[in-house]
């Protein structure tokens, strides 16, 4: 045990369950003492956390797919940490893990639903975004649900974020024309230069979104991945073609809205194209993650994927990095390094 | 030939597109002469007009999944009708057929897309609804996106329709508890005691229709046929279970709206329970059409589905027979008798 047993842990808390958009005063920095690994345990250091949007939805009160936080508790995300004591024969200081762990610096943790992490080939953050759940959901969305074909047009939205940067580029190596709608020209640039994509609209700066994307969809739209839901979906929708596959995999625009948004029903769109609108939810396809994982593995090995992350420093800044990503703060996966 | 050559032939032509709600003055009766059948054609007396909510969406003047009406030209719709001259080897003088024809009392044809029919056994006019594009409809759109498993719940809006009241009874022989939502009490007792539909609710009586549906439906909604969308759907859509399919079939509560009508938006509902919500074209199933209209037969046969019309008498009535089905007149399905 090099941890000192009396040195104080730092750990964050839902103090307060947000209303509306979130703000730091949600959050708790409070201190407690550092753990001691027991029998069959191991004691854990946090290195990288992962922020994701749908961590907003947990906040509430509310059953949805995912249990809700509790106030005065820690939370939760993927996290990257390392082992620093271990009572349990898999692990070995010093090895690298990943898992659904509690915002704390340092935790205890037995084995259960950790995953030991390899460095040899990869970058270590990697394991939280395209290796992670972020790459699954893109390559399972995308695959399961928007089923592409050679020369079909893909639309996504949220197209920089950290699940939609992957989605375009899985679309490019299935061979569709691939268009990205994101928050900024600097995020355009990025899609069409780092990530491939063929066109990208700031939606932002774009006075007429509807115009813009029939102009750069001049086939109509085959697939639409939608990130953010309201009114950038609203205008999607009228250019899809007969067929259409719309992957609801998240509704960012919404998650902090206190009321139910209103907007154009979408059940004419759906009837007069034959399209289908499908919830997307990773966990359901629990049985094609190994498969996946390797697929992905092999695309990045073999350069077909590209990465980016937008990294904060500092175990604080954790609330400050969640809270950003719903003012289009990252390009790629948002990552706290501790 | 027994048709007087000088005879005055009846049509009605769409005089005006219909703003919102159609109604007469959208619609012209003319005369012309009785037609001649040519070499190859036949000569058809229009004996059963069937009419149905989709061609509202006909009479605008907008491309949707299938062209527009013309202006001052006859309008169209499935139809019965009688062989009363024939140049066709294939049709003899009294022969029934069934098609998509022109709102004329008497036409000329060729034998191309229509369909000699056997009066046997059945009802003339069950080709133009259980046997016809109606029956096909509920069939399809419910097993082929419904897909439903026995002990699931299936709720129906629009239930007391031509489509809705087969759905219904399709449902039933599958092994689904079924719940069917309709616009007046007599519609109501007609599910229940005719189409062995579980439940019913009223939505013009109840006054929390999303209580209503929460009671008659303690263990969620798995399939929702929609035939009206609207403040109905978005009621239902509160309680739809995990892997929920909603056939997006029609939208009669809209088909007269002038502008987008706006509601709650739907993509929140399906992300929380990985539903799934598909627009049903029945046409694009047409490899299927054979083997199920021999189910229906079937079972139509077998006494396991009951049949119900709403008959108007008069050629000059199609058009308030259409008008009605935007008012709810109609009890299964609307037929005029010429």
């Amino acid at each position: 045990m090099f941890v000192d047993q009396i040195a104080m842990n730092k750990v964050i808390v839902l103090y307060r369950r947000p209303s509306g958009k979130a703000v730091q005063g949600d959050f708790k920095l409070i201190f407690e003492p550092v753990p001691v690994a027991d029998d069959g345990e191991i004691l854990l250091k946090t290195r990288f956390v992962s922020v994701d949007p749908y961590l907003r939805g947990r906040m509430n009160d509310k059953p949805s797919y995912v249990p809700p936080f509790k106030l005065n508790k820690p939370l939760q995300s993927a996290i990257i940490a390392e082992v620093i004591d271990s009572n349990d024969t898999r692990f070995k200081i010093g090895d690298m893990v990943c898992g659904n762990l509690e915002w704390k610096e340092y935790q205890v943790a037995t084995g259960k639903g950790l995953q030991l992490i390899q460095t040899a080939d990869i970058y270590l953050t990697a394991y939280l975004g395209i290796l992670g759940m972020t790459g699954l959901t893109a390559c399972l969305g995308l695959t399961e649900i928007g089923r592409p074909k050679p020369g079909e047009t893909l639309v996504i939205s949220g197209a920089a974020g950290a699940v939609g940067s992957v989605v375009g580029q899985i679309g490019k190596i299935m061979g569709c024309r691939v268009v990205g709608i994101a928050g900024s020209d600097q995020k355009v640039k990025l899609l069409k230069s780092k990530f491939n994509f063929d066109e990208a609209i700031n939606y932002k700066t774009t006075m007429d979104l509807r115009g813009a994307i029939k102009t750069v969809c001049p086939d109509g739209v085959d697939i639409y991945f939608d990130n953010v839901g309201g009114k950038i979906s609203d205008d999607v929708l009228n250019y899809i073609n007969k067929y259409a596959r719309i992957v609801v995999c998240g509704a960012i625009s919404m998650y902090n809205e206190t009321s139910r948004v209103l907007g154009p029903y979408v059940q004419p769109s759906l009837v007069s194209k034959s399209a289908l609108m499908q919830g997307f939810i990773v966990s359901d396809f629990a049985d094609q993650f190994p498969a996946t994982k390797k697929q992905l593995f092999k695309w990045l090995m073999d350069g077909k994927l590209s990465y980016h992350e937008t990294i904060l420093e500092g175990f604080e800044r954790i609330p400050q990095a969640f809270i950003g990503l719903f003012e289009g703060n990252n390009e790629g996966k948002m990552i706290v390094k501790v």
